[in-house]
């Protein structure tokens, strides 16, 4: 039998001592679990980060597949805990939205408020549900337990709103959703405007330049193109076009010529 | 059977190669081992951030797991290098004091020092001995070698003092032991503390929001509350305090009416 | 049967849903396997660092294990992908030189060019192939996939060159290979000259101190000493010598005394 999957996701850093803390609670109740780091880098409290985070990454993994996500500005507070089904994905997660970009509307999830103490810590903290309710949680379902036991479903749960895509007489307007590593910006264009783009603005600058791949441009342009994940992307071939541009998530652009709506 | 679990803590980065070569001996020795990073984002040779790590971690762990510890200022010295049991944790750890916070004074720890070579690599570096020596030990280990091999019991190892924590006449004086992720200023005083305290100091100045959980005041409110550990923290809800009051690891705290004395 | 060994080395950094991807695929594929980070914080595009990185590390893993190096800023242009066999590591690689650093002249290599898509996922984005060729080469490798499907031998590679070594009259004139995470800066001149160096030369300053390991001089003192990987390093004692010295990668060393050449 293979070994339980267990992915973690947090903004906890691991100069602190709460990644360890959280994986060792797992293991402690399920020793055979396998647990893998997505990231402890999520800027602290930042869910949509979070949510861009996880709509780009849960899809890959196998069927089956527990994530455990701890963006949790609301720890201790009255937010709910949630498990989530999602197409073969399960998720446990606070209930902020930060999951809420996976949902596919032809194929609603099944999600459970937990509620059923018995599968937590005996001594919840008020500050660090990671290590005291989402960490035994996770051990106990990969042990095979029954979600039902977790607490009722429900069908009602904080949906974190998408970033504002506007169609416009011969274009788009939308804005720059997620900064990656390499300070690429992701916006949430469709990719496909690209191809018919007449301009483009990204916070009033002009990207000229349109290309299929870093590469083809010389180090130092500023180029268009599209994102590993379908979206219209703005880079500096290797260079960070977020420091270039001095933009930020949330900054504007403009596409025009790409629609006719 | 369950494959062994090997934990590993350095200030080695991960932009250097030092921990792939780490991980590399261990596996090179025991092929089945599971090695989990607890962290190698302690800062540099910073023993005592290393010690409060393991105190807020390593007991959550299963019994029988190996944590390896390589935050190791005196490398190549004539410190010595420890094989430790306590409480059902297994560590290897510089003779530093790194690991002297996990210890129950009624459940003293078993302690071996290190000096059979047959069990290092063949050629040992003066700088290196996460991967010279640590790292073959716990692929040894791991393969069920018994520990009396590797060197004799001892009665004396270094032990790092804990910070300074006075009672004054109503209440406590003590200092900021740790500096977490989001900034969050951990101290050495009990939890306890707050339901009854007066007023808090933290580096002369008070702090008069009291909550049992960041989302319990508004978004920038300077608050204590008690830890996930059990200590009085101060923290800046979704904010740094460690920033905004400007203060390091060391940073004197001072609780009055908390306790009769 | 043990799971099949996967390790990671990229500069995506984990901030970014790239790491996660690519294990979710890796995983998809093989959901056995065992993916062992070994590095993502190789700087952006730096495909030295990425050398020097896999020629101190690979080495150690035990024979088969298949090591995916995506730090490739060539991404989606014409150059190749290979897979290599290099005295019993497996590989997979951009085409750039990363790798070649490990080549034992008397070990030749073998190498293959990926040119069947069969195994790679079926919609190649133009900029990430670490999720959409690496990873699923990777998993269907594990699973026992003979290389020879994935294409066909090569004898040209791209091959990086090492920094230049020249031997002067009476030593060496070399240069700063790598910067490790404490500030330490390793050259590219064999540590046994420092035994009968008189002169070291780091930058057009002297480096007066030697050493054996960093305890044997007081914190704050610059020192010379033999790497753990066999190299001229100088470094601070418990600081930071490349903030010390504001030198970088490339940074010129002069050594003499140490050679009659």
């Amino acid at each position: 039998m293979i070994s339980p999957l267990i992915t973690l996701t947090t903004d906890f850093g691991t100069d602190s001592p709460y990644v360890a803390a959280l994986k060792g609670v797992v293991l402690g109740i399920q020793p055979r679990a396998r647990v893998l780091d997505l990231s402890h880098a999520i800027p602290p409290q930042d869910v949509r980060h979070a949510a861009f985070f996880l709509a780009e990454s849960v899809p890959y993994f196998p069927p089956g597949t527990l994530h455990v996500v701890v963006v949790d500005p609301g720890v201790g507070s009255s937010r709910h805990i949630l498990y989530v089904e999602n197409q073969g994905q399960r998720l446990l997660v606070p209930d902020n939205g930060c999951w809420t970009w996976l949902i596919d509307a032809d194929q609603p999830p099944t999600v459970r408020r937990l509620i059923e103490t018995a599968y937590w810590r005996s001594n919840v903290s008020a500050t660090f549900h990671g290590r005291d309710i989402f960490a035994p949680v996770a051990g106990w379902l990969s042990r095979g337990l029954d979600p039902q036991a977790l607490g009722p479903l429900t069908t009602e749960w904080v949906s974190l709103p998408k970033p504002a895509l506007e169609p416009t007489v011969n274009g788009w307007r939308g804005e720059v959703v997620f900064i990656d590593h390499f300070g690429n910006l992701i916006t949430n264009i469709p990719g496909a405007a690209l191809a018919t783009a007449q301009t483009i603005l990204m916070d009033n600058r002009e990207v000229a330049n349109r290309v299929r791949t870093y590469a083809d441009a010389a180090p130092g342009t500023l180029v268009a193109l599209v994102s590993s994940g379908g979206w219209l992307e703005i880079a500096v071939v290797q260079g960070n076009a977020a420091q270039r541009l001095q933009v930020i998530a949330g900054a504007r652009v403009l596409v025009t010529g790409s629609q006719a709506s």
